[in-house]
This record gives C-alpha cells, sequence and structure tokens, in this order.
C-alpha cells in the first residue's frame, strides 16, 4: 500500500492568512508529483476526520479516480479483492436503493473501472495531472491517497486554505455574520408574550440541537471583504466558514477550472463523465455512531431528525440548512410546512366522514333505497346473463354511498381549495421567514442564475464535436451552439415517446375496464351465490389493486423513459436539464396516476346509453353502470387503494424493503463476517467511508412523489374526503425516511443557494388552480348533490326528499329490448323495467327522450360548476391578496437591518475622516432618522 | 429688495473633490446667517441657470417658504402686488388644470401664505433656522434668496457638494457606469441582420434625442464606492452625477434629517406640511423657448416628445427616465407598449366589424325579420297605451344587431383574451429590458422599501399628539403607533362611505332606468308620427348620455371623496396611502363607469315576466324589454357613448379646453399686457420659472385613467368590436397631453427608483382575468350565439338557419291578459301575439311554463361559459408559460456581465497583489472559465 504525500507538503506552514499567498514554490510547474510509500500500519495512528495528512487541514472536497493497480500490490494482500467486491456491491446497493428516477448524474465508476486499457489510463491521468495543476494556480492544496483500504480508487483531497476562502467569499457574495448584533423584536408585549408561551407549551416538540443562540438576537450579515475583515468575527478562522461554506467555495472553483486545449476545453462535468475522475464529493462531519464519533453535525442530525423516535418533533431547519445547504433545507421545511397543514385537513376530513357516518340512518333517498316495500324492479346490468333485479339489493352500496356524497362534502371541497391557497400563502411567508433568517433576502435572481449556468458535459462534447465538423466549412469565429435543428430529431422523439405512453397508459386503463366488464359477466354466470353476492365489491377491489400495480410499474418506466429522453435533447446547463425532465415526468406521472381516476369520476356510467340501445365497445361488450348511487363509491374505492397502495408499496417495499433484503443477501454472499466488516470500515477514513454511500441525485424524485400526493389530496378530495389523514401519515413516515437516506446513506449534497422551490411551487399552485375545477365537477356530475338540490327544491310535492328514488329512475318498457339482449331466461312477470336517468317514458311521444327534467338539472349542474369555480377562485385570490407574502414582523426586521447598516456605514466614514483628520466635524450619522427610535436619541444633534 | 449671500460663501472654493471635507468654516455653528441686501439692477447680470448666485454650484433642490414682507419694502414697488396676484392665479390656474384626483400632496401654500400671525412667523423661522443647520451639518450648501420676483416667497436653494454626492451614492447603492464597456451582441448573424433592418425600416419613427451612444456597446455599471473611483469616468465631475439623480441625493438627505425636540421630532414632510416652508421641488434643466434657451435636456423633450406633430413617433423613453426617473419613465414606457399593442387589436376589430358588414345581407335571421310575408304579430311592449306591433319594423334594429353579434364576435373575444396576456407578457419582457438597460436588475425588493418607508406628516402628527396623552399615563418606552383602535372610526366612515356611494350609483342607474322607460310610454303616447318611428333611437341615445355625464361628475365627486377618506385613517407611509387610495378610487370609479353597463349587458330584458304576467317595479313601471335582436345592440351604443363621452370630455374639455379659457380668462383680468408679461418671466429665474408651475402629483391618476380604458377595451368587448380603435385613437392623444403637461406644466418630479409599475400591473392582471369570465357571459347570454347554434345543429329541420325566428317566440293567447292590460283600444283581429322566449304555447297542459328549449339552450350556455372559461385560461396560461419573462439577450447579457464583473474582479485582485509584490504568482484570472470565449483564451493557463 502507499500513502501519497500532499504536493505542496508544507506542513509547518505558518498561517499566515492576511490575504496574501506567500507560498511561492507552488507556481513551481517543474515539481515532480511525489507520491511516497508508507507502510501499513501507520494509517491506523492517522486522524479518522476530514483532514490532510498533517492533521492540521481539512479536506473541502474530493476528487476520487480510478487507477490501475500494479499487480505487485494485487498480490501481496488478498484482502484488497475482497475489498473490491465489497465496494461493488456497496456501490451497486447504494445506487438502487436510493431508487433516484430523476438522479442527475450518472454514475460512471462501475463504467470507468471496467475499461481499463492503459493508453486511456495515461491520458486520463495526463489530463488529471494538468487540471490539477490549475487548481493549485488558482490557490487548493492537494493531498493524494492511492493506496487507502478501497483498491483501484484514488482520492484527491482538496483543502481551501483562508486566502482562496476569502478570495472566494467575495466573488460569490457570501453573506456572512458580522460581530454586531441586534435585537430581534417580535411586535408588541402582548404578541411577544402569546409567542412565548407557544413557544413553551410546544417546547417539547422543538429538537434538541444543541445550545441554540437566543432567539432574540441575530447578527448582522454583510457580503463578505477583505477589507471589511474587522466587521467579522474571525476569532477562529477554521470555523468561521463551516464545512459545507468551504466545500460550496470549492466547489465553485473546480467549476471554473478547465482542462484546455486549442480547439476545446473540458470542466470538471466533463472529467466526471469522461471518466478521468470517478466521483467528487464533499465530506460528512464525521461519524454517527461508534466509539470514535466525537460530537458533531451529522450525529446530532442523526438523533434529532433521521430517526422514527422523534417523529412527533419539528424538523430541526436551521441545522439541516447548515449541513446540507439551502435547496435541501428548504424541501424538508417545505414537506415540514405541507405536513403541518395537512393535520386541520384531515381533521376535517375525518369530521366530515363521522358527519357521513352519523347521518347515514337519517338520509331519505338510501332509506327508500332500502325499504322493500317499494318493490322496484330495475333492468338488467348485463345482456342475457343478466337477470332484472331488485333495487332494495343495491342498498348497502346506497348507505356506503352516502359516507361520501352528503352536503358536508361540498362544504370540504371549498374548504380544501382554501386550505390549497392557505397552505401556498403559509409556504410563502415561511419561505421569505427563513429567506431572512437565511440572509438570503436580497440573493438576487442574477446569483442564482450564475450558479447555475454551468455547461453539462454532454452538452459540451455535442459542441466540441460540432466545431470540428464546422470547422471545415464555416466561417470560425460564429459562436457555435445547439440550434433547434440539431436537436429536431430528439424533440421528435419525446414528442412521439410521449404520445406513444400517453397511449399506453390509456390501453391500459380501457384494458382493466374491460377486465371489469368480463369478469362482471363471467361471475353473473356463475352459480355459486356467494361469488354472485359480492360481485361488486370483489370486482371494484381487484381492479383497483391491479390499477395500482400497473401504475407503480409504469411509474418506474416511465420515470427511466424521461430520463432517457431528456438526455437524448442534450440540455445545455443543468438547469435546463432538470426542468425538462421535471416537465415529461410530471406528465407521464400525472397521467399515469391519474387516468383510472378520472375514468371512474367523469366517464364511468355517463357512456351507458339506455335499456334497448346500450353502448358497445370492442364488438359487443356494453359499457358499464354505476351503482344505483352513483359512482362516487367506485371513486372513493379506487382512490383509497391507489394512496395507500403507492405509498405501502413505493414506501415500504422500496424504501425500506429491498434495502434491507438486499443486506440480507449481501451478508449471506460476504465471506467477511459482520464483525469483520464492522471492524474493517473503523479503519476507514472519512472520505473512504463517504465513498461507499450512495451519490447524492438532487431532491427532484422526493418533490415529485410530494406532489403527485399533493394532487390525490386536492384534485379528487370530494369523492374521498379521508384523503388528507392517509396523506399526513404516510408524510409523517416521509420525513423521517428522507433524513435517514440522506444523513446515513448518501454522500453529502453540494449546497446549493435557492431562494425558493422554484417550479415546484408553480406545480402546487396549477393543481390547486386544477383542483377547483375539478372538484366542481365531481361535486356537480359524479355525485348526487344536484339533483337532490333539485328534486328538493322544485319537483318535490312536500319540499323533503321523499320520492327522490322514483323520481330519478326512468321506466323502460321490456317489449322494446333488442333482439337477443333480453333477459334469458325471460321473466314474463316484469312488463316494466326502470333504469337510472332522466328519459321520457315509453308512453310520451318522444318516448325515452331525454326528459325537460334532465335538461333543468344538467343546466343546475353546469350552473353550480360555474359558480363554485368562481366563488372559490375570487375566495382563493381574496385570500392570496389579503395575507401579506412577507410577514410583517419579518419586513419590519428587514428594514431595521437596512437602517442599522446604514448607521453603521455613517459611523464607518465618521471613523474614517476622524483618522485622516481633516477637520473637527462630528459625526453625521447624529442627523439620521431611525423611525422607531426614541426621540432622545436625536436630542444630541437637534440642540 | 434683498439678495442673500450663500451661508458659506467660499466663492473661489478650490474645488479639491478627493472625497474629504476641507471646508472647517462649515462646522462652525456660532456663525450668523448673514442676508446681504443687493441692489435690485445686479439681478439680471446674474446667470438665470440653475445656480448658485456664484454662476459655479448647481442649485440641486429649492425650499420654499413664506416671507412675512417688511411694509416699507411693500410700499417700494407696487409692481409686487401684481406679482402676488399673478403668482396666486398661476397657482390656482395650475393646480387646478393637473386635475388630479389622486393628488398625493396638498399645496399648502395658499393656506400657508394666509395665514401669517406674527408669532406663527417667528416660530417658522426658528424651526427653518435649526433645520438648515442640520443641513450644513450633513454637508449640504446652502444659498437663500429672499427677494425675488415673486413676492412673500423666499426660497432657499440646496447644492450638494461632490462629497456629499459620494457618500450618498455610496449608500444608496447607485449603480454608476465604469469605464469598462462592452459589447451588446443580440444573437446570431441572422437576427442581428433582421434587428439591424427593422432599425433601418422604422428610423424615422426613432425619435432624435442627440447624438446616441453606439447601441452595441454599454458600460458595466458598478455600485458606487469611494474606494473605487478609478474604475468610473471621473473626467467631468460636475456632470458624473445628473442632474435628476444629483436632487434625488439631496431628497434622500432632505428625508433623513429632522427638527428635533424632545418629544417629537418633525421630517421635511411634516415641515411641509405645517407651513414651514411651503414647498420642495428640484429644478428643470432649462428654458424650452426664447432666445436664451440653451440646448438642454427639457428642451429636446418638449420638440422630440411633447409635442403632437410627432405623435408617429417612439417615445424617447431613455431621455424620459434620465429626465424624470424610473417611475415616469415606466409610466409612459407601460403607455407606449399598451398603444402599442392595441395596434393590431383594433386593427381584427375594425375587421371583425367589416365581416359583420360584408354578412349582413346574408343573415338568415335578420332577413326572416325583415320579410313581410312572415307577418308575425308581436305582443305591445308597454301597458294599455301600447299596441300589437309587426316584427319587421324591427328590421333595422336586427340588422344593425348582426354587426355585432356573429361568429366574428367569439373569436374576437378569445383574441382579446390572449390579446390581453400577451400585452402582459410583452411588459413583463420590455420592462425586464429596461431594467437591464436602466441598471435594476439587482435593484432589491428591500431598497425599494426603504424609499418609500417613510412616515407621513400627517402620522407623525397623530402619533405625536398619543405620544402627548399617554404620556400621562402608560409606561413610556412601548413605542407609539396607530393602533386598529385609533383608525376604527375612520374605516367605519370608509365602509359606510363607500357603501352609500356605490348605493348612490345604483340608485342613479335605476333613476336612467326608469327615465328610459317612461320616456318611452310618453313617447308612445305621443301622436306626432316622427317621434313615434324614432322611440328606440332617441331614448337609448338620450339615457346613454346622461349616464356618461353622471359618470364623469360623479368621477370627480369620488376622487375627493376617496382622497378624505383615505386622510381620515392616518396611513403610515406614503406608500401606504398610495395603495389605499388607489383601492378606493379604483372601486369606486369601477363601480361608477361599469353599473349601467352591466344592467345593460346582463339584466336588461331577464326580468321582465311574461305576457299576462309583468314583473313591475316602483309602482307600476314595467320592466323594459329588449329590441328583438337582443340588448346587444343597446350594449354597444352605451359603450361607445361611454368611451367616447369620457375621452372627449375629460381629455379635450378637462385637460385642454379649461386651461385655454382660464388663460383667456386670466388675460382680460390681467392688468398686464402678454408683451409686459413675457418681459417679466423672462427675468425670472429658473426657481422661480419653476415655483410658478404646478406640484407635480404623482402618476397614480393617469395610470387609473388608463386602467379604467383597459377594462373598457377588454371586459366587453365581445359586445363592441372597435373598443381598441376608440382606445387607440384617444391614447395617441393621452401620451403626447401626458408629455406637455409633464414637461411644460408641472414642476420637475424627484426621480424616485422602481423596478415595475407596481399595483397597476395587478390590476391589469385582474382585469384581464374577470375580462374573460365576462365575455363568456355576454357571448353566452347577451348574445344569440348559442341559441343560433343549438338551433342549427338540433331543432332546425334542413340544418340551415331557416325558422330560427319562428322558433325564438313564443304564443301568447291574448285573452290571458290581465285587466288593464291589454292594448287600448283593443284589436280584435288579434287572437295571438308572439314575444321573444321560450315557454310552452297556450294550449300545452303547462301553458307558459318554461319548454324543454329553454332548459336545453340554458345547458348549452353554461357549458359554453365554462368551456370558454376554462380554455381561454388555460390558453392564456399557456402563452404565458410559454413566453419567457426574461428575453434570452437580456438574460445573456445579464450573465456575461455578471462574467465580466468576475473577470474584473480577479484582474483587481492580480493586481493588489502584485502592488504587495509578494510573489510571482500569475494573474488567476487565466483559469476562469468564460463560457463562449474562444478556446484559444485558455492556452495560456493550460499549457
Amino acid at each position: 500500500m502507499r500513502r501519497s504525500e500532499s504536493y505542496l507538503p508544507v506542513p509547518g506552514e505558518d498561517k499566515n492568512l492576511d490575504g496574501d499567498f506567500n507560498g511561492k514554490t507552488r507556481n513551481d510547474e517543474s515539481m515532480p508529483m511525489k507520491t511516497l510509500y508508507a507502510s501499513d500500519g501507520s494509517l491506523l495512528h492517522l486522524p479518522l476526520g476530514p483532514y490532510f495528512s498533517d492533521g492540521q487541514r481539512r479536506v473541502d472536497y474530493v476528487l476520487t479516480y480510478g487507477i490501475q493497480k500494479p499487480s505487485a500490490i494485487r498480490r501481496q494482500s488478498s484482502k484488497l479483492s475482497d475489498n473490491g467486491y465489497f465496494h461493488r456491491l456497496w456501490r451497486s446497493l447504494s445506487s438502487r436503493s436510493s431508487r433516484a428516477p430523476l438522479q442527475l448524474k450518472e454514475d460512471p465508476e462501475v463504467a470507468a473501472t471496467e475499461q481499463q486499457a492503459n493508453y486511456h489510463e495515461d491520458d486520463k491521468r495526463f489530463k488529471r495531472e494538468e487540471f490539477e495543476q490549475n487548481l493549485q494556480e488558482m490557490g487548493l492544496e492537494l493531498e493524494k491517497d492511492e493506496g487507502g483500504k478501497i483498491a483501484g480508487i484514488g482520492f484527491l483531497k482538496i483543502h481551501a486554505p483562508w486566502a482562496v476562502l476569502c478570495r472566494e467569499a467575495e466573488i460569490m457574495k457570501l453573506k456572512m455574520p458580522t460581530k454586531q448584533v441586534y435585537e430581534v423584536k417580535q411586535g408588541s408585549n402582548l404578541v411577544e408574550k402569546i409567542r412565548l408561551f407557544i413557544h413553551k407549551v410546544t417546547d417539547p416538540l422543538h429538537p434538541k440541537v444543541g445550545p441554540k443562540r437566543p432567539e432574540d438576537v441575530k447578527s448582522l450579515s454583510l457580503p463578505f471583504s477583505k477589507e471589511k475583515q474587522h466587521l467579522f468575527d474571525l476569532s477562529d478562522r477554521d470555523k468561521f466558514f463551516d464545512s459545507k461554506t468551504r466545500s460550496s467555495i470549492v466547489y465553485e472553483v473546480l467549476k471554473r477550472i478547465r482542462w484546455t486545449r486549442p480547439n476545446y476545453s473540458l470542466g470538471i462535468t466533463s472529467l466526471l463523465a469522461n471518466g478521468v475522475y470517478t466521483s467528487a464529493y464533499p465530506l460528512h462531519d464525521g461519524d454517527i455512531d461508534g466509539v470514535t464519533a466525537e460530537p458533531n453535525d451529522r450525529k446530532l442530525l442523526f438523533e434529532e431528525w433521521a430517526s422514527y423516535s422523534v417523529f412527533y418533533k419539528y424538523q430541526p431547519i436551521g441545522l439541516i440548512r447548515k449541513y446540507f445547504g439551502e435547496k435541501v433545507g428548504l424541501y424538508f421545511a417545505w414537506l415540514g410546512v405541507y405536513t403541518q397543514m395537512l393535520i386541520p385537513a384531515a381533521i376535517v376530513g375525518v369530521i366530515v366522514f363521522l358527519y357521513g357516518c352519523a347521518t347515514v340512518d337519517d338520509n331519505i333517498p338510501s332509506m327508500e333505497i332500502c325499504d322493500p316495500r317499494n318493490n322496484i324492479t330495475m333492468c338488467p346490468l348485463c345482456d342475457s346473463v343478466c337477470s332484472y333485479w331488485k333495487l332494495e339489493t343495491a342498498c348497502g352500496t346506497a348507505r356506503a354511498s352516502h359516507l361520501f356524497d352528503n352536503p358536508a362534502t361540498v362544504f370540504f371541497s371549498i374548504f380544501m381549495a382554501l386550505w390549497a391557497v392557505l397552505f401556498m400563502e403559509h409556504w410563502k411567508r415561511r419561505q421569505m421567514r427563513l429567506n431572512y433568517v437565511w440572509d438570503l433576502t436580497d440573493y438576487g435572481m442574477e446569483e442564482e442564475e450564475h450558479y447555475k449556468d454551468h455547461n453539462r458535459a454532454e452538452y459540451e462534447l455535442r459542441v466540441a464535436e460540432k466545431t470540428m465538423r464546422q470547422d471545415q466549412g464555416a466561417a470560425k469565429d460564429e459562436k457555435v451552439k445547439l440550434t433547434c435543428t440539431d436537436r429536431m430529431p430528439a424533440y421528435l422523439t419525446t414528442v412521439v415517446m410521449m404520445s406513444f405512453m400517453i397511449f399506453i397508459t390509456f390501453v391500459i386503463a380501457f384494458g382493466v375496464i374491460l377486465y371489469r366488464i368480463s369478469i362482471k359477466t363471467a361471475l353473473h354466470l356463475s352459480t355459486y351465490p356467494a361469488a354472485r353476492s359480492n360481485i361488486r365489491a370483489t370486482v371494484k377491489t381487484t381492479a383497483a389493486i391491479i390499477n395500482v400495480i400497473v401504475i407503480i410499474i409504469l411509474d418506474e418506466i416511465y420515470a427511466s423513459i424521461a430520463r432517457w429522453l431528456t438526455t437524448l435533447e442534450v440540455p445545455k446547463t443543468d438547469k435546463s436539464f432538470e426542468e425538462r425532465l421535471i416537465f415529461k415526468t410530471f406528465i407521464l406521472k400525472f397521467v399515469n396516476a391519474f387516468t383510472p381516476i378520472v375514468y371512474l369520476a367523469f366517464f364511468r356510467g355517463r357512456l351507458v346509453g339506455r335499456p334497448g340501445k346500450y353502448l358497445y365497445v370492442v364488438g359487443s361488450y356494453r359499457m358499464e353502470e354505476c351503482a344505483h348511487a352513483g359512482c362516487l363509491m367506485e371513486l372513493c374505492i379506487q382512490l383509497c387503494i391507489t394512496m395507500l397502495g403507492k405509498q405501502l408499496i413505493q414506501n415500504n417495499l422500496f424504501e425500506i424493503g429491498i434495502p434491507k433484503l438486499k443486506k440480507l443477501l449481501r451478508k449471506r454472499k460476504s465471506e467477511l463476517t459482520s464483525k469483520q466488516e464492522e471492524e474493517l470500515h473503523k479503519t476507514l477514513k472519512r472520505y473512504e467511508k463517504d465513498h461507499v454511500l450512495g451519490p447524492f441525485v438532487g431532491i427532484n424524485p422526493e418533490y415529485m412523489e410530494m406532489i403527485i400526493q399533493f394532487g390525490m389530496v386536492t384534485l379528487f378530495v370530494a369523492s374521498f374526503p379521508l384523503a388528507p389523514l392517509f396523506a399526513l401519515l404516510n408524510n409523517i413516515i416521509e420525513i423521517r425516511l428522507d433524513a435517514k437516506k440522506f444523513v446515513l446513506e448518501l454522500r453529502r449534497p453540494i449546497a446549493s443557494k435557492v431562494k425558493d422551490i422554484g417550479i415546484w411551487y408553480n406545480l402546487l399552485r396549477g393543481l390547486s388552480k386544477v383542483a377547483v375545477i375539478v372538484n366542481a365537477f365531481v361535486i356537480a356530475f359524479t355525485s348526487d348533490f344536484v339533483p337532490r338540490l333539485v328534486y328538493q327544491y322544485t319537483y318535490s310535492p312536500d319540499g323533503t326528499m321523499h320520492g327522490f328514488v322514483n323520481h330519478t329512475l326512468s321506466y323502460f318498457n321490456v317489449s322494446d329490448f333488442q333482439n337477443g339482449t333480453e333477459p334469458n331466461p325471460p321473466n314474463f312477470n316484469v312488463k316494466v323495467c326502470r333504469y337510472k336517468d332522466y328519459r321520457e317514458p315509453p308512453w310520451s311521444n318522444t318516448s325515452y327522450e331525454l326528459s325537460k327534467e334532465f335538461w333543468a338539472i344538467l343546466a343546475v349542474r353546469l350552473a353550480f360548476v360555474i359558480v363554485f369555480q368562481n366563488v372559490v377562485m375570487l375566495m382563493s385570490d381574496f385570500v392570496d391578496w389579503l395575507i401579506p407574502d412577507i410577514p410583517k414582523d419579518i419586513s419590519f426586521q428587514i428594514h431595521k437591518e437596512k437602517l442599522l447598516m446604514l448607521d453603521h456605514f455613517m459611523k464607518e466614514e465618521g471613523r474614517r475622516r476622524d483618522n485622516h483628520n481633516h477637520d473637527g466635524y462630528t459625526s453625521p450619522s447624529s442627523g439620521i432618522a431611525s423611525p422607531h427610535s426614541r426621540p432622545t436619541f436625536h436630542t444630541r444633534a437637534g440642540w
């Protein structure tokens, strides 16, 4: 084994951090890269923490690369191959278990280690050397380690010295806390008292993340600047920039540095994609368990956040942000707000459901259906094999239907529409508050743009190819970029594939319908009475389960297809890639998840035709009817099973079950006992431990899952008031599951700074808008709410619901059956059967035509949709307008901060002038108006 | 007459502007304020430009105050009283002609000069002296002039020396252009060529505002900083900050300075409100005409912008912004975009109208109505006095109706909905482009907040009062502010008054309806045949004109009531005042303008009842019916008259006519001949000339006018396709009218920096959303579009429109008339008359009930509304999503600018290091990736 020393050992380097470089040797390009070997035993005595071998300089970033092991070394230790195996297994496990359909960067390690032609290796090493030289020129310090426990992998550890940190912090305009603190006053005395009281009551719910800075004090943050170093608290320079900031600074530098040739240049992303480097990651702060683990943020996060035992607590968002950066912090903050907001929704949903349960016995329509004295003969539900049936047999369904189809449901839909708006508003305010606390308030759009505007490797490659091709012909100084023409084939493929996949979804949904129809007919034929009695329930449930399984399978397939299509399009930047991928995935997943539900809600039972003139599809399949009390019940079952199924299967099976299974499998196959493995793990260095973790693939898959769930909760909430409850239960698990994944199973992500959740907010907004109209239609058309209302207020002779069931049923003369469709054997007692529709009776002039009632009720239904949609939209907009986006106290604080800054500036000015000693001018700050300062403050200047 | 010298004469002051003050004397608080008198004649030899009496220092701001003329002086010159009169007349004229319902600051001059009790005068002078002392402490230089041509007014001229400008520019983070310029490349070669071509073609349309900087080059702007002075082009320090910037800097300082007492302090706004100062304004750049006028921006603006002769040209937005600041610049840019966007809308509107004209002869329904062979007898239009009438007499109306009620109208509504979205998007992009050109891209929300968060005088006064009251009782360190309780009476008054005024509007609208009904009946009674034949037209037109006049009168009344109500509420800041005022004014003006129109569109003819069972209001007034071909025609006339009337009367009469009339009146009364007056005007100094102009009162009234017009254009466009044309013609005049007002008649506004048009954008968005639903209802319910469609596709025997008229008319048996309502004298030939409704015939079982057709058509109408609303909304959202808010080239430029900044920064870094000379380190900038730079750039570092 060999251990490399740093390129620039400077072990006793006096950390003279005055902003000037004093390492002249760094520029010495002729310095040979020494790689020294050390004995195996010495490794254990080195600090395992994230430091260079001198134990002083922190490792801020790690690049790994494949090395061709000298065969001599390979022979020396047979253990190494085990390690290699161990490593590969780990790699495949962690990359699979992260189950990332939106994975942004492929893990090229396996491919890279397999392709070991000598020539390529040399070329790569050459590129690496040059690239590393450039790194050093930018002031970064490097150290190599090619002989660790993990064979075949070399580690390049990068350390950013103080001077580099300062320079980059200034370029990135990083806002750092100054020494100056100010009081955060939360409002008037009463408000303050209430706040304190609430804080006291909810104290057990707050995570214990160490001795917090008192909440009433915040330090004034200023963009870091070398000239103004005296403003910042630099007592401990090593801790002034925390590990997250250090690694993101190094990453910024890395992104800027390029390996260049006259014709093209490669950035770090391209180098990664080409396998010159195999991976790049910052290090975790430390270990979670084991005796060696000193207290660190990661451990704290594990204990106070990533554990099921603290499921009832708030999340330590500040710490999450400190450790993972703003983007991840915002995701969890959002998820927290969403989950919190689900609590009232779930409670109201349960109340609505209970109201349904309580009133089921007083419900006149279901009483009428259940009353055998009414003795209503219904027309058969299928051709020939089905017979006439008595309405009272539908009693159970009718009663169950009432649970979900009652006036409270209408209220609940409106409530949920407003809930969605409130959720958005609440989130916007929370986001603003976080922005304030995290000093992002004047972090502008352009800075964000700047972070993200980094070309993708594939794009650079394609441009390079195009440049080569064009070099022969065209003018050279034209800027080469990919035009629409270049991308046309990819776009066409996308359109075709997307349409095809949506078509597939429809076909499958249609297949399930046919399954339902045929099974129903088959069961009718069966002579076994138990089967017949349970026909409806059986068919519904099996069909729903099939749907769920299909949805889950297609979800996985669609995710990879969307990825593939996006790769084909060669987007320019990661941001554009992300957007296109999200767009495609969203459409596909959404169509996939909602096709069966939409069919049930709006089409089922509507395309039936009427007795004697049924509608047939695919030859002789008669379209299915709804049970008497509307399709709402079936919609409800479908939604229930979809939500439960998706969550149970995706969360428990995919995210918990499969990893466990794999672990078991690995244990059986591995030649190491668990003890040995543990031992090995202990001796691994920090960057080696992190290397075996799964790569971070972005948080978009997590968002996507939540958005689909949000869709389920809001879109069809009129038909299933328990949806929020289900979602709530799922999310409580989801938070901790995701937390565990981030803390334990994945490499630390590079902190990316964002102000908001971006496109997801727009999707949420879009969904909640669509939800209003969908709910309006569900109430108007799927439920019997409107017909009941119309009957009660216009047709009912006594203003009650008595006679409603009779009113909804039309008459059919059995002699009008088409040949071959009448029940077989015929029942000659029945002359007239009833069916659910508003049509003229057989004895009318215009028999079987749609009746006046039909049109009147249709008009009312449509009017209801218009009124509902516009009223709810208006209310939403009103709520939106009423609640200011920026909480009052925050806008007050921001204003105060500005004034402080001004004051500070004027003092600075005064001091500078005093130093120059030109005059005895009094400090101009005395004349500044601070709107809320007490007047006494001004007397100095006034008098 | 007396002329004051500056407090700090320093006449030969060497303008050593190295950022340090060297005027030690300024701090000498004991220096007496010398006010020297000079002979009258010397005045004329002083420069008339905006300079101190030394002719060197620029007057950046002027404060005026009332002075008690020593009676000796008054006797000396009898001319002075003329001047006083002249002045007062001017004042009243200019303040009236500005016609500003949203006027932000009352003009307290008249009140102030009248209240001349000696005690008050002394108190004021005392306050002034102290305040001015504070001004000097902040480094401003002052000069007084109490003996100008305008008697009774003292002028305090303020000059900001270089040091103050620098300091404030740094505090305000003013972005100033650096020496470094960069090329603005507009895209690929082809795009560039097209752009050049377009520019060439439209060249005559571009205003000639001097030798412009080549458009392809933009200088990199950086926040001004004293340390980085070397970056900026300071070759001419006097012109580095332009006059607009200088005055806004002084204003910023003024806002900060306060006159303080232990218990309360007064800012400049309070001092103005208390009459300590009578007005505050920056100076115009120079004269517009006359021999003395050297070229200046104001003159240029007058020639190339504020003149009807250049109506066809683009506006010089850059110059407007340079002269008036961003807020005014944005208003005119917005108005320009709106007017430009109206051109295609007007063209399409005219085409739609022409299509209606062209197809009027092929229109089967109107042919059927006009055909005397059909011989349809209609039921009488009023009780007793009216008789039966033949349908063919409505021929003219029916034909005219077709002009506005044809399928093209539906298309036009959809077009206009999308047009509105496109307009928004276009504006957003334009705004972004302007932000980029004006260096506002990272001008954050907080800076804006900061500018606006300045307490209003009234608020300060109320708080001071409250403090005094509380001092006796409550704890002292509680921050005093106005709570809801303090404002409750005002809020209550607001609610009551607003409701009352809305009620008034409704009552007046109802009054007009009654007028229409009674006049119609009266005219029917008249035996004069010409009157009878023109009944409808006469009634419609007179009613519409009455409506317009009422609207215009109420508009003025409501504006002042809204102002009064807002003052009652004592809002804290100007921004809050503005918002509350806009909110109230908008509601009142909107209700006022649209009540008659909404009545005509949606209620007229719908609350009629049916023959034999008419609906009566206010005793015996039978509600009016529509003409046969729907109410669309009347709606159209009303809209046409409202738009024309409002624009003609408000623009021409109020904005052009009345000022002219007043001028005439003034000429007759004035003892001065026009020659003398001109002579006097010539000898006035700049600040005196500006003093006689009207005060700037904000641009909200202008916005409000345009928003109401936008409402007219979009809301009921389905009924009046010529609305965009009318609006276009009006706006072409409006732009120049407003321009003239700003350049000629008003004092120069203080430049305020804003990024967007704020609340107006939201109002526009809201209006265009409401427009979709309103248009859907107009098409579905007011026009006959849906019934025609339904007839053609379901009821028509041959699929054509033949028989449609007959289908829409129901039958009435004349024997069913209520007693006393049948026509008198009775016509015994008529057994059955027809009326427009879908009801069962008298011979049906359910006679006169709404028929099945009615319900079917109603359902289709409602379905149309739903489909129209949602499709148009979807399309709008799609267009919104499709068009990026930031134009691609701009986002590219912004990115490029960022890179340049980075590069610049790194170079700076390198230079600094070189100066320190610690090592021979190469410039790190060589390693920076500039995504679009040619690769050769990088070879230096790579090799």
